[in-house]
């Protein structure tokens, strides 16, 4: 399958040959810019920012002029119909039946796999609330591998506020499937929150090795099996220490983020790694790449901008050359041939999904599902990640929610005695087929449709009614 | 006469065979998109969006840049010099000596008329507040036309907000103009106002037919004598009863314009008619266009998106190839031959015009004409459109007032006795001769003229020093 | 040296015969505007106005687009990631991988400046606060050029609002370079600041009339000799009255600088030279162009604007061909040979250069080098244009301040008895060698760093510690 036509709004959409394509044609783009004129000549990019991103957005405007297409943009949401309280699939529509290719930015989480869903020609997810932001992995992803040759047994530690914003998990993920070793060091209270490790573990098939008492690092890592991601990682003998020893290969610093914080009422970290010129004259980090996506603050110091390990300046310029390969590849205006073999796209793509009318919805009030406008036309969605505990994960945000309270729709049929609801956690939720699985957020959901509880349902969990997140 | 250099700010700009003539380089256009690119090569169009309007730009950008021209955009009125005050006519002369076309959304009433009298270059209303936004009416006729082959003969139901919002009431109009029927089905208090059906009656010769006690509408309608719309037209014998029974061949919803409900402290609506699966059920309906201009809410059901009446969204669609050819007629970068016969664009054009430098001004207070940074630069303007009662209609946001007071420039040349005003619905004025007519709002204001009531002036009236809408 | 690769952040960066050159290019740009599409082909302008301005902005774009480049925008400072306090280093460093020419219009005075050291691609300042507009001086010039043939020896009247506004006095020392005589005409209480009188009298060659009492006039003039503007002009022995009896060349209007005012709270001023038809009658303005930079208000009335004499909007069209030469030049797509000759930019270049981590910072809150997002980045730096008085002109924003203290960095070394600070009026400011000089704005400055007071630095200054403007 090749990439004309496709969407990007995860990194996981992407198959590893398939960024590796991306790659190449950034390569090539990059070596001969001025000679793409003609690549996209008469398509145009609507550039559709509904938040603030000068970065972004002029990176992918100049990839497009730089192929020789036009620009069609949006740059703020209140001068939209959008203020007015319109669907965005209705904007999907009519911008997928002006331009040929959509990149979008919004507050939503999930709302780009909307407008993929409606607009009838692709979509770039140029950020997406905290959900993922693909375009900057790639350009993450392509820096390594020109300055390394490869990502593949790379040592990259990640620094600094590793809890919010998903990008950082989306590095981690990304670099995991191509066999990269990860290290952690966070902010205090800025550790990288456990269901991320759990994604790696679980369905990257990496093995944790929690913090030795290292010389200056409350360090962590994940440990990847170079090229054998689906198995299990076998946990190598060398400590971290001796990783350290070793040198890594690259650094990539993060910024606080501060706007988080104050949401949630968190506290400021009592610390915060920096990187400096101190820091780098440590022989670990002799021949480490210094990364950062911008903007940057206090993290990341201005004496080593003209260190020739310090590549944020260069991350960002070849944002150009990686978005027009992107771009001339969805568009169909270039194909790069992709080795026939079996491929490796993203784990537990086959889990089985749950979608329905009522019941359960997304719990995340930035998902796009859940929004006022939307809920008239988008019909919550989920993957059924696991059984025990259940846990469902948003088709659009990723989300996941553990329901507490289960049904079936086969009651009236006489499977069963009447029509109950169960608890998530007993041996109902595998009994019942699939197909006929009812899930809801809480007891008084499952009661507003009529379900009465089981003998077991709720006398254990007396605030059984409660709805939970 | 061909259409380069011309503008097009209300509808009535076009004649029958020009709209004709957009329509058929339209189809041209759309059957070879991708061929268009040296149309309008090296043109550059300034889109210039002092109101919020994202479809509407990028439907023009859309289509310019299909062309093969460029785009310079305003899209924030806080941004700019006009913030500090300046007049847009001195905008209108700066931007014109920059770009080739101009497409301007305002919300000032009347303000493309004025952007066209100064640009030099040609104008295109992209919809100046709630006066006219004439390519929406252009987009809908063509679809209309692609659909059914003509627009002569047709019956088109029109439903929602028919108060609010002139797009709908020039629709109503180029409906009439082209030979349609029109049948109206309202919210409550949102009938179509009586001055729309006023004019549809005495300007482009309708007749009006008040519902009957119909199956399921409060159902007016205009019919229209097709293909002679000047003469009156005859009453069908066929009853709106049959009109349903025969088939509606478009039902055009609109949204509540909820924005103007609370301008006008009007409440909201106790019903509003909806189109759904079920209504489009009804025999009447099977062949129906349903349109609508978008945004919608809750008016048009997303249920019945896939169904193949439904032609909202191919109408947004349309909007490019229409823009493309509209915009490269006005350039002179294509021609389309006109028929040599006599052509019909609007009727009475020939209304006479006043202008004066003090008198009589609009009431508008959303018009150009009276705005401070504007007054300084525009001499008011009217058409005397009728005599009893004096009827004025603004030539810039058409408004019309009915002032109540008038009086003659020739009173010092002793035609007259004295320096005298008169009452508006008085002999005399019809017997002044128009060259010589100066029209008041108020006896105050023709009074801080010098004119003195004449004795039947303010006998009968004894309010008469109060303003008059 | 050719324009290619070099900024434009003052009018003193370009040397009178690469002003000439530039007009060249404009006058063969504006005379054959269609052919240009192909000189700029595949190049991209940022154009980056992080404040509000309509007319610079399309301007500017147009120039650009009518070469056949393209355009990436940001119009609007509150959506981009300088809002977040991102510096203005890494944001030109990211845009200058980019694009190939950035324009840039910021708040901050010296921003500009600041934009060029980092982006690695030709800046022009668009306008940076109070500080430079200079392609607006630009557009002056070539109109007065292209009407009058020559600005050496023109007598050109500035009207109104002289004290407010940088880009009035940088016309002025640009009329200056060409040897143009300038009458200064200002709104009661807005005369022409005196540092700028003397920077003309000093830096350029002119010499002060004071006003007589002329007929109509308070006016001052500065005369210049043409051609050797380095030397002293000789007075000349025409009064002003004669002057004015030969005629004026030009008279160039401004709008009092209303928002000015309020942040000063300073008065409306109570006269405000108005041009309009009277005034126009006058024998000496029969042969004079009448100028404008726009917006206007009531300073400029409108029934002149068919006026053969009024240049205002021909002034802003030639904006467009001016800054196409500009353009192409900077990005050396096109080049125009210069005269080898040896040339005249700007007098007393070669003043020393003060520049230090710690001690004197600049006094104007508007500069760059303060704002506490750039202070990390920015060395605070100055051209020493004056030693009695002391007198530091900013290199970024060029204010000028006078310090009050000095010391020696060769305290240590024994040169001086112990590490002393002194008044900047005291001998040791010229005594101490350049390199080791440190100056510091108060004594509190110099204490804070371990000075202690000369005997004289504080005896007869007992405020001496007040900071001090």
């Amino acid at each position: 399958m090749g990439l004309a036509n496709r969407n990007l709004i995860t990194i996981d959409d992407l198959s590893n040959q398939e960024i590796g394509a991306v790659f190449t044609l950034a390569n090539e783009m990059s070596d001969s810019m001025s000679e793409q004129l003609g690549v996209c000549r008469g398509k145009i990019m609507a550039s559709l920012f509904f938040e603030p991103s000068t970065r972004t957005r002029l990176s992918f405007e100049t990839a497009m002029l730089r192929l020789g297409g036009s620009i069609v943009s949006v740059t703020d949401a209140q001068l939209t119909s959008l203020a007015k309280g319109e669907s965005i699939t209705d904007m999907a529509r009519v911008v997928g039946s002006y331009a040929d290719i959509i990149v979008i930015r919004h507050p939503w989480e999930g709302a780009a796999r909307v407008v993929a869903d409606y607009a009838g020609v692709p979509v770039i997810n140029a950020g997406d609330g905290g959900h993922e932001h693909p375009t900057q992995t790639l350009c993450d992803l392509y820096t390594l591998k020109r300055e390394k040759q490869t990502i593949s047994g790379l040592k990259i530690a990640l620094w600094g506020d590793l809890k919010h914003g998903r990008t950082i998990h989306s590095l981690a993920y990304a670099l995991a499937r191509f066999g990269a070793t990860i290290l952690f060091h966070p902010g205090t209270g800025l550790e990288i929150p456990d269901y991320v490790i759990s994604k790696l573990t679980t369905e990257y098939g990496g093995e944790l090795e929690p913090a030795g008492t290292g010389r200056f690092l409350p360090l962590d890592a994940i440990y990847m099996t170079p090229d054998k991601p689906h198995q299990l990682a076998m946990i190598p003998e060398a400590s971290l220490r001796v990783e350290l020893k070793e040198g890594i290969d690259a650094v990539y610093v993060t910024r606080l983020q501060r706007e988080r914080l104050s949401t949630t009422k968190e506290s400021e970290p009592s610390s915060y790694p920096v990187v400096d010129k101190k820091l780098l004259k440590g022989k670990e980090f002799k021949k480490s790449l210094i990364m950062h996506p911008l903007p940057r603050f206090n993290e990341l110091d201005h004496e080593i901008d003209a260190d020739q390990r310090s590549m944020y300046f260069q991350q960002a310029a070849w944002g150009v050359p990686v978005r027009m390969a992107l771009t001339a590849l969805l568009l169909g205006a270039r194909e790069i041939p992709l080795p026939a073999e079996a491929d490796y796209t993203a784990p537990h793509r086959d889990y089985p999904t749950y979608q329905r009318d009522f019941g359960v919805r997304c719990l995340n009030p930035q998902c796009v599902s859940v929004q006022e406008s939307e809920a008239r036309y988008i019909k919550p969605g989920f993957k059924i990640v696991n059984y025990r505990p259940l846990t469902l994960r948003c088709i659009y945000c990723e989300h996941e929610i553990h329901p507490r309270f289960i049904a079936s729709s086969e009651w009236h049929e006489g499977c069963i005695a009447s029509k109950k609801y169960h608890r998530a956690d007993s041996h109902w939720t595998r009994k019942i087929r699939p197909e006929n699985l009812i899930i809801f957020n809480s007891s008084d959901d499952a009661e507003a449709h009529g379900f009465k509880p089981s003998y077991y349902a709720t006398k254990h969990h007396p605030k059984g009614n409660k709805e939970e997140l």
